[in-house]
């Protein structure tokens, strides 16, 4: 007896995950341990809490524990936005005349406007429980400024965010939530520091970098008592917090006994994916089941499909560990695209990993068919799709089609991390035609490569 | 025993209304019959069909069916983007320390932001249905432009939107949906009108008014075959439509058994406000229940609480029927308030008559002191709430902190009709502390009334 699956399916309060699911547990081969930038030595809990929180820094080291509770004040701030609907897209599968059953997981549905606030919330009450007066944080596109400021002023921790200055210039609005929820954003390379004032000095009138950011963002955070450097994406705490979106699509689907075929995201740092697959992964690793899990990444930054697995910075500036991942180098540049969420050079270590056990296949798409999936997302399914989350459409989009070539009924879900209503001008650009392509030359990727220290 | 409510209360698919509730036929005291502008007559269905839908000329008109059935198609879209969430604000009251308990009606969970899609959708299947081959509309702040074009984007109709040419210049991001959604967004004033073309000789370099933009937009639906124009608001068939928004409201406390005290929407047009408060209007007017019913105007703008009630232009081009409503003249300017949406002289005349019969109150409200609302319902329950929204937020703050002094538990629900994404300038002039409160004398609003014609 097949039962009507109903447009969103949502869970009840009391069916919300109390604890998130370490991924690393079940991988028989893990992730390679992030180094010491001075030493090149496996970093230890010691040398990492001078700039994470500590509970952070142990979740970050942890790989053993299998699941980890979910603090009764990030649960209670999880039902402010969760759960996100699982949502069947009836509408997309009749435009596209497919067979294919089609499901997303939507984490736009909140001010942040992605899923980064998952991850935000759990770092702001860890740094809270610590006693620390505030964080400090770079933020490019803004999706993580803004979802660390709205975690910031729920627990009342000072917020400060240091933003890319083409992008503080570019979207005033997203800097304008920030203030709202009380964040100081300041445009990067600033004078506040040593290292932007030198880089200041050095590039006079330079619009700024996510490397940079960092490096400020960093010297912010040691150089004031009480303050501690949050990231939103690539560390494994992040995909950690993030398990809770995997934890309840599968929940959802568990719910109506759906079996997915395959399961699609975007990728950038890997934190979306990451937390989107980690229930799936595990059944995998642990043989319990097989799903084809397929990563999109934008074809200007390739890391997993075109990217070399090796240690590498895990900043432009140098200043925070190595990690062992698929990478372009820290010293590439991606082109301008405008899914500035996924312009990162390397990749999550456990998602990297997973990739080369062979648990999940890559692909990189074009920025103007990923636009072109976005519009036809939007104007069926009635939700205007981030950039960066329009990766992940087009894909589903692609696998769809074919079940329409072959006939089969496949189950695709995909992740729908957040909504694009502050990246207008991207699609101004589409709209009015004025989109190109950029795929990097081998020679651009193998010369920011030769750049890096010979570890492993 | 007193069941534990849960933070966001949604209904099932099938508890979602299948039907619309027109509180009309429920008015013993019915809204007086819209005018012909040229005879100063009661319109006939006749004379409404050049300009609407047929079928929405007969809702216009229909003032005592109790329940209209929401077409398969229509039903089928709100699935995209309903049930809307009633929350519960945990978070709210604890900040306020009151005992009250507050619910709240989202409706911003949509691409469009707003309510404005529960109408729009409406009106494009009318349209469809009566083989059109689209509609024209106008647009000041740009939700009703944005929903409207979603919904022409599902049932691939043409729209046309006239936007107010400042707004057209300080919201490029707002006509950027629109666009991506299919709809031609023109900048009104403009030259594809005789009227847009004589205002622009007339007044060269003009950025335009809504009474403007009401007036091509009527113009291009009359000179164009196949075509009708649309309006977001005031009409009865909005309010009708706009009563799934009351319905669900209300099918979500009957759940949980919960009787609210008060019901609290902001007023602009009248669409929200009267949407949400229908089927409670409806018990009251039947003499089956009491409730406290609060209208929310700016300060600077305050139709019900300062205007005056007789009939009047619904539109400043003096093109529309006549209404007879609250109103503050058809040529009072309010000055710059950046509730775009509830810049309106008049209001719905369903509204209007409620209010003169004593069912609701009515209560103005100055800017900073919504924003200072706005920005601590933001920070507390995790939502951008759009300027308008935040009217009622103002006012539900206010009768909390009330119940605090009392100690009286009441219970207290009202509409969070949308985000504040779009809305950023309003927030950074008050992150800024550059806004300021306007509120017009006595003379003014005398001497737009006294402009108007005589009738009644």
């Amino acid at each position: 007896m097949s039962q009507q699956i109903p447009y969103k399916i949502y869970l009840e309060e009391s069916e919300l995950p109390a604890q998130w699911y370490n991924v690393r547990s079940d991988m028989k081969n893990k992730p390679a341990p992030l180094l010491n930038p001075g030493t090149l030595q496996p970093i230890t809990l010691e040398e990492l809490t001078p700039i994470f929180c500590e509970e952070l820094a142990r979740q970050e080291l942890d790989d053993t524990t299998a699941y980890i509770d979910i603090p009764e004040e990030i649960q209670s701030f999880y039902k402010m936005y969760r759960p996100s609907p699982l949502t069947r897209a009836y509408f997309l599968e009749k435009a596209l005349d497919t067979p294919a059953h089609i499901y997303y997981k939507f984490e736009g549905n909140n001010t942040s406007g992605s899923h980064k606030l998952n991850s935000a919330i759990a770092q702001a009450y860890y740094a809270k429980k610590e006693g620390l007066k505030g964080v400090t944080t770079e933020t490019g596109a803004g999706q993580w400024g803004t979802a660390l400021s709205m975690a910031c002023s729920y627990f009342d921790l000072d917020c400060q965010v240091y933003m890319v200055k083409v992008s503080y210039e570019q979207k005033p609005f997203r800097r304008e939530v920030m203030r709202t929820y009380g964040a100081s954003v300041t445009p990067s390379p600033s004078m506040n520091t040593n290292v932007g004032r030198k880089i200041n000095e050095e590039f006079p009138g330079t619009t700024g970098s996510l490397g940079c950011a960092i490096s400020e963002a960093v010297e912010a955070a040691t150089t004031q008592e009480g303050y501690r450097y949050v990231l939103g994406s690539v560390l494994s705490q992040v995909l950690l917090h993030q398990s809770v979106i995997g934890l309840e699509t599968k929940a959802a689907l568990d719910k109506y006994g759906i079996k997915p075929d395959m399961i699609i995201g975007c990728a950038g740092g890997g934190s979306n994916l990451g937390g989107l697959i980690s229930p799936f992964a595990g059944e995998m690793l642990r043989g319990e089941a097989d799903y084809k899990i397929i990563a999109v990444e934008p074809a200007s930054c390739p890391s997993l499909t075109r990217g070399k697995y090796m240690y590498d910075f895990c900043d432009t500036g140098k200043v925070c560990p190595l990690a062992k991942m698929y990478t372009l180098g820290s010293g590439f540049i991606p082109s301008a695209n405008h899914a500035g969420g996924l312009r990162y050079h390397g990749m999550s270590s456990v998602v990297s990993q997973l990739y080369d056990d062979g648990y999940l296949e890559a692909r990189s798409v074009e920025q103007t068919s990923v636009f072109q999936a976005a519009q036809q997302f939007a104007r069926v399914e009635g939700i205007l799709p981030a950039p960066e989350s329009s990766h992940a459409i087009r894909v589903a989009i692609d696998e769809a089609l074919k079940c329409k070539e072959t006939g089969e009924a496949k189950t695709i879900v995909f992740g729908l991390t957040g909504t694009g209503y502050f990246d207008m001008v991207a699609y101004q650009k589409y709209n009015d035609g004025d989109m190109s392509d950029y795929i990097p030359t081998d020679e651009d990727i193998a010369a920011s490569l030769s750049a890096l220290p010979n570890v492993d």
